[in-house]
C-alpha cells in the first residue's frame, strides 16, 4: 500500500527521497477495510510549532468523520488547511447541509457521518478547517492527493464519531 | 514575473487556482536586480499558528543572507523546513564551512554572504533551518521550486546581512 500511495503522490508531481516511502503511514482506523475507510499519510515535518503532510486517498476512499479537540488551556485544537494537488476531494464539515452531496458514507457506517456541508476541491483549491470542527472527506473516482498544513499534529487525540475507531498516535 | 514563477511551479506539478498567480510576491529586496538577487513566493496560508509557501528561484537566482530573530519572550524566531520540489537548491547555513561550495554570491555582494555550510537539496530532499540562524540559498541552472513549512511568517522582521536590504512586510 505504501508504494501504491507513493504512485499517487507521483501523479501530483511529488517525489519522495530514496527511503521516504517507508515512512508513509497507512491508516485503516482499525476498521479492517482500508479501501473503504482509510487514509495514507506522508508526514514531512511535525514539530511542536508546525506540521506538513501530504494525504493520499485511493479512488472513493473515505477518511472517517472526526474532530481535533482543544489541548489544554492555550490550544483550541488543530486547525488544518487542505490544498488539493491531484484528483478531487470532497470535504464535509459542520454547517448548513448541502442539498445534493456528491458522496455517500461507506455502506453500513451511515450513522457515523453527521456533517454535510460539502466543499469540493480540485487541484489548486484549498480550504481551512477551523479547530474542533467535525469533518470527513472522500476522494473522487481518480483518488486524490491533498497537502495538509497545520500546527503540531497529535493524531492520537482525534475524536471520531464512530466509537469503534481508536486512532493510533503518529510518531512525533 | 508572476506568470514566469507560475510556470516554474508547473514544472513541479503545482497548479494554482484561477486568480492565485496574482498573489505571487516578487521580492527583489530593494536591490533592483531581481534576476541576480531575488525570490518569488506563493503563500498558501499564513496564520498566527502556521505558514506554508512555495518559493520559486529562477536559474542561478539568490535569496540574500538573512535570519529570523526571536519575537518577544515566547518566540525564538521562525524555524523553516525547506523541501525541494523541482530543480536544485543550494542552501548555506551557519556552521563549518564546506570546502568547495557549488555557488558564489552575486558579484559585488560577496561581503554580505558570510555562512558557508552547504546543504544541496534535490527534489524529495529537505532540511530544517533552526530559528535565528543565518542562511542564504541559490538555485542551480534549471531554477528551483522549494516548499517552505514554518510557524507564522513575519517577513518584515527578517534581518539581512546586507544593510541596504529592507524587507517589506508580507500581507499577513
Amino acid at each position: 500500500m505504501r508504494s501504491r500511495a507513493a504512485e499517487y503522490l507521483g501523479k501530483a508531481g511529488i517525489l519522495l527521497g530514496e527511503r521516504e516511502h517507508e515512512s508513509i503511514e497507512v491508516a485503516d482506523f482499525g476498521l479492517g477495510s482500508l479501501e473503504k475507510t482509510g487514509l495514507q499519510l506522508m508526514t514531512y515535518v511535525n514539530t511542536p510549532r508546525y506540521c506538513a503532510k501530504d494525504l493520499v486517498l485511493f479512488p472513493g476512499q473515505t477518511c472517517a468523520e472526526h474532530r481535533h479537540p482543544p489541548v489544554g488551556a492555550g490550544n483550541p485544537g488543530k486547525q488544518e488547511t487542505f490544498r488539493c494537488r491531484f484528483g478531487m476531494v470532497y470535504l464535509y464539515v459542520d454547517g448548513a447541509a448541502t442539498s445534493h452531496p456528491q458522496c455517500r458514507p461507506p455502506q453500513g457506517d451511515e450513522a457515523f457521518y453527521t456533517v454535510w456541508r460539502e466543499i469540493a476541491l480540485k487541484p489548486g483549491e484549498q480550504y481551512t478547517i477551523p479547530p474542533d470542527t467535525k469533518h470527513w472527506f472522500q476522494a473522487g473516482p481518480d483518488g486524490a492527493v491533498v497537502s495538509e498544513f497545520s500546527p503540531h499534529s497529535l493524531d492520537g487525540l482525534d475524536i471520531f464519531t464512530d466509537p469503534r475507531i481508536v486512532r493510533a498516535p503518529l510518531r512525533g
